[in-house]
């Protein structure tokens, strides 16, 4: 029997069409994405190093123990400074290999959670004497907040951190079996040092969390320091984040110097006092970086759902037989290309969104450099709201994505399965989602009383435009024609209209809310936030993409389609306000807007191969089967079965012990029951 | 530092104040999910042995690899066939050990898909020769459909099955890559026979798929029977069905006597000529057989979930402090009980349902017997209709749980990812839930049409009844008043109307649907039929329940909560119609039903606990940290924190091989750095 037939070289061809229907110039696509040329040959040069370098193989990751994969990821992270000094990378580009290796690695959190706040709220004198350790990793740290106890209300926190002015020394304490430190990615093997969040306590007076700098292990030995019992917290849900070491501490009455406070902002004197930082919010950068930098990550992941799904129903053949006597392209049917289209129209939205955030974020952080926190409120409900949708359309996407696979969908070598459970933490760390909704309320809030005070239209924040429909004389628009529809900004009004309806309904009911309301306004806010950033990446597109006319055309419909769907969601809440005063006994009113999406996917469906391939994901990077770049997703699954240890063993222990003894007892009883006939 | 204090004190002391809360009588509601008082003893009674038998022993489930967790669950079944013997099991009594297990084990394939075909579709004189083994697993078996290349759509399977005349024998063949079997649980180690699929030919001619009973492996040393190649198809995504070994296997012109062609309906005469079953849907029971029963095995799924959810957020205490100036407990924030109330009246609703689908499954399978098809057609819309609605909430309610618990929601020691992972292939498996939406459509549309014709709105099935509102003088509820939405048969009025009005829709335009209207039509007919049979589940509540009057009152309000969290998601199709007649700049016509709601989980938050313990699943069932009896929640993650394996080992070749030279690396590059300066 060959491994070779009809239905694998079916595959191959039928990925070669798709590619040759594509319009749209796909290398100018792919470097708007990554920033320009330059950036995407960056790119590409360092994972093709990374692809082909054996530390890096991923065939082995499915059958790994949790030990193991916790080896493999620190063997990954030495590797990785390693070819920094081979290949004389910036840091930059040690990001591009850290971004693009399809792990969590622990020294992520010395990255992104540890370093950061040492150099921007440490005193000099500590950034003197540990600064250069920390920038070249000769010490690892982490991140130490949430407690067994406590997550994201930092202001009761039990660990404590108490002033001794006759040593000028701090002692670090857990009271409590829940003041464990808790969930503390990268301590349970790796980190040297943390940054521990404690209540401060001067003269018996809690001054609440602050932050420490404490050293963990021995730089020698890499021992416990004395007073430190730390350890792990065990696997996490569906195998996600497996390679990083979540772990847990306690401090029993830890003396570390005075100078480990991080005291840039809030300060202790020598003998005990405290002195107010000049902003509460100065230290709030760092955690609002986190939640921008989340919309662009997570919407590379979304392409990448996008590209193994797209491909998967490219040359998966079923069902229904077509002129040509095969079965139909999976991703002809509208039940699969409804649910994949808008996944790809989100991918693009939210990576382009992601660079917005970026330049408010920077635009923000030069402000905090000259003690300005005027941005701060508009960044922090932006970001806030955002994470939300951001992170919940990315789990639901992937997962929408692994379900239109079918049977094969949930084999690991999917590739999808991975991903989700990776995804996964996104939408409850970084604030959970639900307790994050109040937030952007509250901010919307605010806006409102102050715009119906102020009736001031003209200085509205980015965030709060669509409040202006409030303001003097706009009549709710009604329901739009088909040619209206094509329209985009017909989409963005009516999400806009959706926001400011709901947030006047939540302001005239703030004392007898439904249970659902601040979750559905809140979501409708920043959908409208979205919606308006989506008009100007639209009407940004002749630029950016200059003389490419076909390209402008397809972008321009895949953003429309991402208006449609996002408003086809919302769309109760139009309905709930009677915007579109519908007549009783009449058809679906909803049925032109639903009708309009079934003949965008008509239009893009062409171009679908074509706008995934502009991701520039290679097959080492998408690690899937089914997602593989040839089409050839049979051979793919064939090969890949036989990487399956079970088949290498014989297994014959399993028989002996538990297989021969079942059989053989029903063997006897058989005869039994036959003797007795 | 001790490992008990207030905390942990506090879990225990909330926990006991919920159950002293409770008003409802919760052994009378066990006894009536469980069918019973004597069928709840016999769980009871057999939880109780597995329990406290170590081969049952979850503790190190999640170290385990892939063949660690196999080898664990053919233990685990050799086990379960000697405690029959031991305590003399009656096949009743097996089957609840197995259900209770918590572990997918490759015999279920026996039991529910391979001896049904065989005992029920095999000739006397197979039966005769092979009965026994099978019923008493001297041998044991799979079920061998789906194909690399093909999954529900039988038709274009491409195994083959030639009859050979000269030698009376079937030669079962794999012609391609593609037509290998593929995904079949318990084939790649545990199986000795199999039911396989195979387009049967005769002479040349292609007869459809057949079933054939063939021996894959020898029962003297378990290896390979001559021409088939087998072999594990590798995990599965998200570590699902992990205890379960999926296989391949190829069949290389495999011979196999007459008899084991599957004849009790399709047979072929010696010479080779085909002979008609008498009905071709004879064999369709088994399916439909499956599908009835995950209706009830869902509805115990999302049980877990809600006791699990509802346990700890009953003593997870966060965010705002209270008068007793203690945080407040999760469960009273309306963000996380409009989460969790909802999945507890799922549990509820469909536990029941899951019996009446028995009750009507087995008057279908009497009439069957007499060759009396009938009600194939009635049974085959219902189970479709449901086994959508019932997977795909279940799968949601699983997350939503996981979700609603934060942080520590996702250790795996919290159980709901597992529970998830293996739900997660019930959307797909027994039909891909996309694919059936079609089915029920198409049901859905012949009645219409029939009804349209005749007017005879006396003689409509169950699953038809709704229709009645599109014939004679029905006018259109308005929006109800807030005691209207008090009474049941609202919320189910309204339901029937959405369904009705959307498949009159649907056959209006036919010929150019959008893209999602299969789905949501198919959704709304089968919401339809379930809030039909709550209704008569309300009514039934004074009977079943006897004089428990607090029990009656509960349990009516879980229901309603069920009509309206139900009517609240579809409430889009209603108003899409214009039902509520919305005046058009008026406040948010859904604020009555969506505040009934919110007031609705007042009343039932204080009988959460009862309702959920109700379920009776012990700690050992529900192996969760969170969802622990007791609700020392943190005792438990901090307890099961030290059985993680990677706690024990030094781990030192670690440090050594990776850790330590990053460090070194660094704090030489920071000497550099500082000598620069």
């Amino acid at each position: 029997m060959s491994a070779t037939h009809d239905a694998s070289t079916q595959n191959g061809i039928d990925m070669a069409n798709a590619r040759r229907t594509t319009s749209v110039d796909i290398s100018s696509i792919c470097h708007l994405l990554h920033n320009g040329r330059t950036q995407w040959e960056t790119r590409e040069r360092i994972v093709a190093i990374l692809s082909s370098d054996p530390v890096f193989d991923k065939s082995q990751r499915h059958y790994q123990s949790r030990a193991e994969r916790y080896t493999r990821a620190v063997a990954m992270m030495n590797r990785i400074y390693e070819l920094q000094v081979i290949h004389n990378w910036s840091q930059h580009e040690v990001g591009v290999a850290l971004f693009n290796i399809d792990e969590s690695l622990p020294i992520s959190l010395h990255n992104i959670a540890f370093q950061p706040p040492v150099m921007s709220q440490g005193s000099p004198e500590l950034i003197l004497e540990y600064g250069p350790l920390v920038a070249n990793r000769g010490i690892m740290g982490c991140y130490m907040q949430t407690e067994l106890g406590h997550g994201s209300n930092v202001s009761c926190l039990e660990t404590t951190a108490t002033y001794i002015p006759e040593t000028k020394e701090f002692e670090i304490h857990s009271p409590t079996l829940s003041s464990t430190k808790w969930w503390i990615g990268s301590l349970a093997k790796t980190s040297t040092h943390g940054v521990v969040q404690a209540k401060l306590i001067l003269g018996g007076v809690d001054h609440g969390p602050h932050l420490f700098f404490v050293q963990l292990r021995s730089l020698e030995n890499h021992k416990n320091m004395p007073g430190i019992v730390i350890g792990g917290i065990g696997p996490k849900a569906l195998g996600g984040f497996a390679a990083n070491d979540h772990g847990f501490a306690r401090f029993d009455h830890v003396r570390i110097p005075k100078i480990q406070m991080l005291s840039k902002f809030a300060q202790v004197t020598d003998d005990g006092k405290y002195v107010q930082p000049p902003h509460a919010k100065l230290s709030y950068g760092g955690m609002l970086y986190i939640r921008s930098t989340m919309v662009g990550s997570n919407g590379w992941a979304m392409a990448k759902a996008a590209t193994v799904a797209i491909r998967y129903a490219t040359v998966r053949r079923q069902g229904e037989k077509g002129p040509d006597g095969l079965e139909r392209q999976i991703i002809t049917y509208p039940s699969v290309h409804i649910r994949l289209l808008p996944i790809l129209s989100h991918a693009y939205v939210y990576i382009q969104l992601g660079k917005v955030l970026t330049r408010l974020f920077d635009a923000m952080s030069s402000r905090l450099q000259q003690k300005d926190t005027s941005l701060l409120p508009e960044m922090h409900a932006i970001t806030s709201g955002l994470k939300i949708t951001v992170t919940t359309t990315c789990i639901q996407d992937i997962e929408t994505a692994r379900r239109s696979m079918g049977g094969h969908g949930f084999s690991a070598f999917s590739g999808l399965g991975s991903l989700y459970a990776d995804q996964l933490p996104t939408v409850t760390f970084e604030g959970d989602n639900f307790v994050l909704n109040k937030q952007v309320i509250r901010a919307a809030q605010k806006s409102y009383t102050n715009i119906l005070k102020s009736k001031d239209v003209f200085n509205l924040s980015s965030s709060n435009a669509y409040l202006r429909l409030l303001v003097g004389e706009h009549s709710m628009p009604s329901l739009p024609s088909d040619s209206e529809w094509q329209n985009p900004a017909t989409a963005v009004l009516l999400l806009e209209w959706r926001a400011a309806l709901l947030v006047r309904e939540l302001a005239q009911h703030v004392d007898d809310l439904d249970a659902s309301a601040t979750q559905r306004t809140a979501g409708a806010v920043t959908e409208a936030f979205i919606a308006a950033r989506v008009m100007e990446m639209i009407k940004e597109l002749p630029v950016v993409i200059g003389d490419k006319q076909r390209n402008v055309k397809i972008l321009e419909k895949l953003y429309l389609m991402y208006l449609l769907t996002t408003l086809e969601t919302g769309v109760v809440d139009l309905l709930s306000f009677g915007v579109f005063g519908v007549a009783k006994g009449k058809g679906d009113v909803t049925r032109s807007l639903r009708l309009t999406i079934k003949n965008l996917c008509l239009e893009l469906l062409p171009e679908a191969i074509g706008l995934t391939d502009a991701f520039g994901y290679t097959d080492w990077e998408l690690d899937s089967a089914l997602g593989i770049y040839d089409g050839k997703v049979y051979e793919q699954l064939w090969r890949r079965a036989h990487s399956e240890p079970i088949n290498d063993a014989e297994m014959s222990a399993v028989y002996e012990e538990s297989i021969k003894p079942i059989l053989r007892r029903g063997q006897q009883q058989a005869a039994d029951m036959r003797a007795k006939l």
